[in-house]
């Protein structure tokens, strides 16, 4: 097997593992809640009450839609030419959503004692538990699309590479 | 002149521009500070309460310092076929320190009921006016960023550009 196509098929194997990563991390995240009775007052946490978490969902959601479709994209075409601009920017969007919910996952789990924000998750431990996961899975799921622009980049830069396979 | 240099001198205005961009917003977020006095209790607003701000202007900084260094590494050494890896890793850092801080600061702006986190905008609206300004600026950085990548890939993508200079 040439270099090429081994390469090919290593890309495809990330986009598989990145595909089932983002799935998991949008399915846990939206399906984290848990009820509690605060003074009486019951509450539920999920995660609809944080646009950053929203946003989080989303972009897994989409990644992973792209991730099912584009194995299925002809290299030759217009499209396929335009597949490494487009996991450049799934990259940016798990990049900057995964961010986004770190930094609000974060302040639930420390608070800041400045702005007077309590922490949360001494009351919804379950809750903070299964978002934990979804973003660790968010994460690897960014550091695949990493590997990936990082992997296509290096066979575009060697175009002797892909002409030989 | 002929295309691909046209399209070099593009890219450095467009680093110089980031340049600019992001040493300010560097500057900005780490300058802001507003002391108020609430109920007696004087507080203090201020970029290191909070670590996303924190991250904001490090990540800033650095790129500051990045697009300052990277006219002069010349293109034909082994740091220059870098520069594209590089830039790409620059434009995660931005897009993901500008997401984290973007998160924190719409809590700021807005509060989380669900969460019981009250917005601070009103007690401290000289640092929040100031804090946006900088946030404005680490977007445009970041876009500007992105656009550096694209035109790279582009030029990598078509060496007979490149080899025509």
């Amino acid at each position: 097997m040439s270099m090429a196509k081994t390469k090919n098929l290593c890309i495809l194997l990330l986009r598989l593992l990145a595909f089932g990563v983002t799935l998991s991390a949008a399915i846990a995240m939206a399906t984290t809640h848990e009820k509690v009775n605060i003074f009486m007052i019951e509450f539920e946490a999920k995660y609809s009450d944080s646009p950053a978490m929203k946003y989080f969902v989303i972009a897994n959601a989409l990644a992973s839609v792209y991730g099912l479709l584009v194995p299925f994209v002809p290299s030759e075409s217009v499209l396929g030419q335009l597949v490494l601009v487009m996991d450049l920017v799934f990259t940016m969007l798990l990049t900057s959503s995964t961010s986004a919910a770190l930094a609000i996952a974060y302040v639930g789990k420390r608070g800041n004692s400045q702005a007077g924000w309590l922490p949360i998750c001494s009351q919804v431990p379950k809750y903070c538990k299964h978002a934990s996961g979804a973003l660790a899975a968010g994460f690897i799921g960014t550091i695949i699309y990493m590997a990936i622009v990082l992997c296509s980049i290096h066979m575009a830069l060697n175009p002797l590479l892909v002409q030989k396979a």
